[in-house]
C-alpha cells in the first residue's frame, strides 16, 4: 500500500461554514465582529449603549448566544435594533452553522455592522471560528486584573479588548485593579489588541470605541 | 443476528475516574467540594479567607484548576495549606483524572476538606463530575442577578450557592443587583440548594458558610 501525505489541512464543518460566512459578510461588506467574555461583564450593557449611541451613524444588528432565555435579545430589540437570538441549550460557544442561520434571519441589506454577543465563557468560545473579522474581549474591572495571564488564548486572538466598568474604580477603593498591569500582559500576548477602557454604565471611555467601530465599518465599506 | 438492548448505561472514563475518587475519599472520610464559577467571581479569595479563619478547626487542602500559571495555587500556599496545581493547557474544565492525580500529590490523610477549585467557567465544568461529594457555585453580585436563568445547569447541581462581593451593593448604588431575584430563581432551579450572600474581602456572611463546612466536614467524618 502506498502512504499519502496530505499537507493541507482538513477542514472541519464549523471551519467551512465560517468560511461561507465570511464570503457571505465580505460580499456584502458588512463588518462583523465576535464579542467574548465571562458571564456578567457587561457585553449586552455596552450594545445596547452603542446601539443607542451609534444609531445616527451606523446601524447595528445583533445575533445573541445564549444557553437558555431570550433576555439579551429583549434588551437589544428595545432599542429597535434587530437582534437573533439562539439557544445553545447547554453549550459553551456559538458555532458557524448558528450563526449563518442568524445572518440569514437578520435584514443584513439594511446594516453595517452585525455583533455576535458569543455565550459567556473566556474559554471555548475563543476557538471557533464564526466567519467574523475580528473578535472582541470584553473584560471587567471586578473580575480581576489577573485574566489575560490566566486565560491567554482570547486575548492574543482579538483586536480589541474592552476593560468594562471602569466606574467601579473610582468607588472608594473596594476593587483592586491595575489596569496597567491588564495592559502589560494583553500587549504581551498579542502586539496589535486596541485597548479601551469603558464603562458602558456612566459613558465613560466610549467615544474611543465608537471612534474605531466607524473607522472599520467605513474600511470595510470601501474595501474592493 | 440477534439485537440486545443495553439496559445499562456505559461508562466513560471520566465517569469512572470520578466513581474512584469518590470511593476513594469516601473510604478516608473526607468531604470533597468542587468549587465552580466564572473567571474573577472571587473563588480564591474566598479559599483564602476560609482556610485562614478555619485552620484551628478544619484543615483543608485545595487542587487547583487553572489553564495557565500557578498564580492562585501560590496564593492558597501563602495561607500554608497545601495545594496542587494543574494548568489544564487551553481545556475548559477539570477531569476526574487530573484530580485523581491531584488527591495522590495532597497529603490526605492529614486532611478534613478538599476543595477543587475549577477552572473558571459557568458552563463546561457543571457537565464534569469529579468525585466529589457536593457542587459549590459562586457568583460575584459585579456579574448581574440573571445569571440563574441564563446559566441554569451549575445552579441546578449545586449544593451550595456563595453570591459574593455583597460589599459592592453598598458602593453608592453603582451595581445592580436584586439579591431576591437570584434565591428565587436558584430555589426554582433547586429545592435544595443553600445560599450565603457573602463578601470574603470584608468577612460579612463568612460565618454561615463556615459553619456549613463545619457540619458537613462532620457528617462526613462520621458516616459509617
Amino acid at each position: 500500500m502506498k502512504k499519502v501525505e496530505i499537507g493541507k489541512k482538513i477542514l472541519n464543518k464549523n471551519e467551512i461554514c465560517a468560511i461561507e460566512n465570511k464570503s457571505l459578510l465580505t460580499e456584502k461588506k458588512k463588518l462583523c465582529l465576535n464579542m467574548i467574555s465571562s458571564p456578567g461583564s457587561g457585553k449586552t450593557t455596552i450594545l445596547v449603549r452603542t446601539i443607542t449611541e451609534l444609531k445616527d451613524k451606523i446601524k447595528i444588528g445583533v445575533i445573541e448566544g445564549d444557553l437558555q432565555t431570550d433576555i439579551d435579545a429583549e434588551r437589544i430589540r428595545a432599542t429597535e435594533a434587530p437582534a437573533f437570538q439562539i439557544n445553545t441549550e447547554g453549550a459553551c460557544h456559538l458555532s458557524a452553522v448558528q450563526v449563518s442561520r442568524g445572518l440569514k434571519n437578520l435584514p443584513i441589506d439594511d446594516l453595517d455592522l452585525i455583533i455576535i454577543e458569543n455565550v459567556g465563557n473566556l474559554v471555548c468560545p475563543s476557538a471557533f471560528e464564526l466567519g467574523e473579522a475580528g473578535k472582541v474581549v470584553v473584560l471587567s474591572v471586578a473580575e480581576g486584573d489577573d485574566k489575560p495571564a490566566k486565560y491567554p488564548g482570547i486575548f492574543a486572538k482579538s483586536k480589541v479588548l474592552l476593560i468594562n466598568k471602569i466606574d467601579y474604580l473610582s468607588s472608594g477603593g473596594q476593587v483592586d485593579f491595575d489596569i496597567e498591569r491588564v495592559k502589560t500582559d494583553a500587549c504581551r500576548l498579542n502586539k496589535t489588541i486596541e485597548i479601551f477602557p469603558i464603562s458602558a454604565k456612566t459613558g465613560q471611555g466610549m467615544a474611543d470605541w465608537y471612534d474605531w467601530l466607524i473607522k472599520n465599518v467605513e474600511q470595510c465599506r470601501t474595501q474592493i
